[in-house]
């Protein structure tokens, strides 16, 4: 992920036209010719996450802008430090600055969230998971983000892993039916299921799921599912997890822990461009 | 916008290709079949955007799947209310959620926020604007659910009005130069000129831009430029403004207020969809 | 999959665009007009898949065109069998015709030869896998058509479960190593590890994986893997497997056995397709 | 065809992604770092075919890999020897094996088993050609293919050659009508007609098409039409031809022989990609 | 061509968004809301074409919009007249109308021109041809439009026949080895030679290409060409021909006569679309 | 525009694929290799525009070739004058010749007549636009071609300034009605309203629009709307100007003239492309 060439071009390609879609009048009202240097400034503490796709920003638009940085992605960037450099001509730095910023901006922002969650856990058994509530389109950048974090996987779609929900249970009537179905289809798929109480609990337990999702349960059911669970199956608890509450959830002794906001409420980080002529 | 038949089929497409590659296994490992009704439900209070984008997901899925609701983009809704509506086959609501709820969260997200902003500007004469800082691909979108939350588009991107930010002017060398040159180009293109400070501001004022920005201003300078401004030339607010400072600023006289965060850093509306066989 | 309104619509129009760059100039030319019904024609016994897609070209070409059937796919087709009819425009029939076969008979061709490898093992306890060995943007059709055929998809790509192989092991040094990587990385990925003689397999075992894969065994060494195995790890035989030792491998004992030919080495099956005016 | 640097790259890329919509797990979960060489290695005799295509899949994940060969397509390869060589990153080559190889692996065998097929056809004047019958996205490659085999491309599709088919004469009503019809249509289009018994082959013979084809007609019945044709127009047979009546069909004297399954029915040649650290 | 549904659905597409990247702004301003009726009005006399893709530009934003006319591509509009109708929201009208009349004012344009050019030619022998010299992406259209206007299409690319210019013999060294080699590469495609004087014509006759082309001959050596020529070898004039030396060229006897200006020098034909609320 | 390296490939790659779907079978049958050079040749005077996109024709096909040329876009170019150079294989040269000229000879042909335009102008206050009747996909390059010849760009299309027309004040009933909505409506679009007599010119400038467009005024009522005009507001004539009534119309005094003929009507420049072997 972002190590290859060939990636995110095409995201990149349609992210320009969406911002150009007939070029940068201001730069060409102006006239501005000739080369300049690009900085990226950090106005806050933040864990870095997408300098890969933002340099990609600049190549695509001109195949030898040049781009450095010492530091690469997980790293901790303080408010302050210039963390990065960008050569090119100056149309090139003054139409990809925008889109730049945007990837960059959000997916630290994630990485940064995540990092934060990520400690509160530590000490406990408890592994931070995202889930699919990603920005259409994001899925791999934001979990890949997610990862830069620290943070671990859940599946990244409808067709990596089974996970019977709710909604499935709802049309087939029962967890028991639906889990055992589920195990027979595929031997190269986990089946996680989700159960809403501890009567649901129960019954997914003597089915051997694969992991069991514990869905909007108060910490005293988390606790008492702990307890009955197998060793063999871990659980998941999910539903209104915030940095607040996390810790409590972890102490209760599950064993992952997923949080939709790591990419549905992400907040950007503060991060400025400057361009200089040279 | 959203009103048309072939607008966003695309983005759709992608979308669902990107959360099920390969079919989504869950359902089909339980062989669900027949039809089911889906409900949207609220878990929060919010203003209502994206419904259009979310009903065609599931027409996308399956053609004669059916949507409705009595409300629509810019309605409030209330925590608890059942706000719409899908049937279609099982299989069809089971694949289509998630995707329909990742663009219905987000842009209720942000016309809610929005919405907050501009109740808070209510008797100041203050506008408030949104940014490029949008996700990348989803400006047309973002900047929608601006305007479904009661605010006012800045420019959509690079080619339909001129700018002149810091980094222009630092390649141009002078504020009086650039907006010269900007000027002549095009007259069907609005001016507007970000300025750092009061001395530039004046300079700027002589040199009649159609609007100026001014940019990370403190409130009492903000006041200074107001007092000096040309009765033509409306004034911008940028940089640091936050629902809590928001007012104070509007007070200042300010025709214009733009803040990067109704885009760039979302709350995602809490929203359930709740799927039964029928 | 293949239920949904909108998958292969792009894959189908690239395919008449190949077919008909600058249109179908035989049908130009002799200025067919009025309607027409076309009946395929099985010219030989098999296994139809595929009929799905084959009725998605002509619609595609021409929205109210009907075709209908009453097979559906996975029913045996006997030679000399109408087993499908398409109603339209003349020129959308001699159109559609050769793309829609192209489909079809692969399709068939694939899920017959399934059956037969699926039937053959009837009666031990193995069952029959296909690999990534399919021809490239085929992969979710040709997979569906092993489906439909009988047969069990082994993972669809890179991405939904790890397959630790010879060329992993080389790069990593040790098959101990290799495992206890993976083991820790997601824990909805199963892990599946590829050995290539009993003494990688001892060394696999211990580490626990989810399956093991015997690659290009003999039938000896497979039965002493069998008898070697630990109950919970299930054995997968793979390599040279054809339709005449299929069986021999599987009376070893293994729970997998998986074929390339499946998807890499296909005949497609004899269909007509008759166009007569109405 | 397979000089030019653009072409072909769309359809790795979606070939790639097929196959590793999130990345290559594997390979991830292994953290396998630093560059490697892979060698590809025939484990069977065959006429190379796509070796370019295959090169190109490792550069268009990684711009500066490199493949280098003493062979190009259409050498003969025998088994055990190694005919090709790429370096490149380790994740390079992991991710890039199995698309490389499954372009190589049917390429080589249409172009194998055409050389077998012109091989038969020595000595006689006949000369082999393909058909349409090719798979969906793949026709140029197949034809291609076919070309290196050392066969004859029939029309690449329905816009560059007027073919008149049974059920177009089924259209017309009559076979006279069709071609003198064809015939007017464009003066840079050759007309050839396709009958099915002796009868029609007069009919047609009159009309003075550029082309008769003589569509499962009996060795005998070959022989009539041979010694009834005119010097100026080119006889073809085609329908169930296969490597065994091959040889008869063309003693029979024809001028062109179609085979259906050089394209639709293809044997994977077997050839491994054995990657080493270095 | 013109005739199936998903025909230039792409293309209409792009159109659209090229023009209202972000909508339609004055139509949005304006809060343009309810039913209307749009009349295609003839401001000059012309010979209808592109009636279809212009009808297909309001469905593809309003699936319902109805569209009717009297007339078909090939009809002949006199000034003044109401050629066509649609009847959709006001606002789709507003925004589909410039990309229809863009569409159907050129291809009118070329239609009208090429009916002109036939006319003159009315009384020889003579057939008028179209060229490669197309806008880039309307080939299809821009040929189809030529043959709606009378002429006949030129090979349509650069792969349905080969034609050897002065180009290619520059390359080849000789008239003569270059026939030679091209006769015997497929027998599917027709080989036509250009020649650029009488010595080079009488080169390539002896070498029986299906046809001559005289490149900028004058009117006297296109005659001496006509005497030499075998019966069996069409010629075509090309380079220079205008409406005006059209009929002396005709008068030569040649068989065919090319004009680039058909579709590389276009009169919009004067068209308005005048909008009604109903 | 033009200067960036991403922009147009897209295009490119769609024309030479309309151009050659299956190859360039002229030079694959003359089996034509080795390396050559082209030469643009000049047949007319003419002001050069679209070299850049020329050269990324082969550029696109070749990633090596080399073009050159001491002239750049605007630089006008005499009959006879060799002014480009492009080296690379035959086969590129071959392929690349026909789509780079489609390109070059439009544009150049758009500029050219913009000049000739902008010469008649010079010495008037009247600035030369153009207007939204492009060829569909072309906006950009026509109206940078435009540019080239030294005229000014209209609004680019629906999206970047408000034009109320007729269409829109039929919808709306009344000219003051309609400026005023469009005037409340974003503060960074310019207002221009579109009048068709003297009696609309009046009511329209009562309302403070930005912009005033005659439409289709007679001479002697532009004089009359010039006389009464505000200082604020620049005049705009536009409908049936052509290269002969241009004069005539820019001495009334209007600020700006746009003529829809300068995209729709273009004709193409005589520029031949020759290819010598190196």
């Amino acid at each position: 992920m972002l190590n290859n060439d060939f990636e995110f071009d095409n995201l990149i390609k349609i992210a320009l036209e969406e911002d150009a879609p007939y070029g940068d009048v201001t730069t060409e009202s102006l006239e501005i010719r000739g080369n300049g240097k690009g900085v990226f400034l950090a106005k806050e503490d933040f864990v870095l996450c997408g300098f890969n796709i933002a340099s990609k920003v600049f190549k695509y638009i001109q195949k030898d802008a040049k781009v450095f940085s010492k530091y690469k992605d997980g790293n901790f960037i303080k408010k302050g430090m210039q963390f990065g450099f960008v050569e090119g001509h100056l149309d090139t730095l003054l139409l990809g600055e925008r889109t730049a910023l945007n990837f960059l901006q959000r997916l630290s922002g994630i990485a940064t969230r995540t990092k934060w969650a990520v400690n509160i856990l530590r000490g406990t058994k408890a592994t931070l998971l995202d889930t699919r509530k990603t920005t259409p389109l994001f899925r791999n950048l934001e979990k890949y983000a997610v990862r830069v974090g620290g943070g671990t996987n859940h599946r990244m779609g409808l067709s990596d892993a089974i996970l019977i929900k709710d909604n499935h249970i709802e049309c087939m009537g029962s967890v028991t039916e639906a889990i055992k179905k589920a195990k027979k289809y595929n031997p190269f798929k986990k089946v996680e299921v989700e159960v809403k109480n501890l009567k649901e609990f129960e019954e997914a337990l003597k089915c051997k799921p694969d992991i069991i999702l514990l869905d909007n349960f108060s910490l005293e059911d988390i606790k008492k599912a702990v307890k009955l669970k197998s060793k063999d199956i871990p659980l998941e608890a999910s539903g209104g997890i915030t940095l607040e509450n996390l810790s409590s959830v972890a102490k209760c002794g599950v064993d992952f822990i997923s949080m939709g906001s790591l990419t549905h409420t992400v907040k950007a980080i503060d991060i400025s461009f400057e361009i200089k002529r040279i």
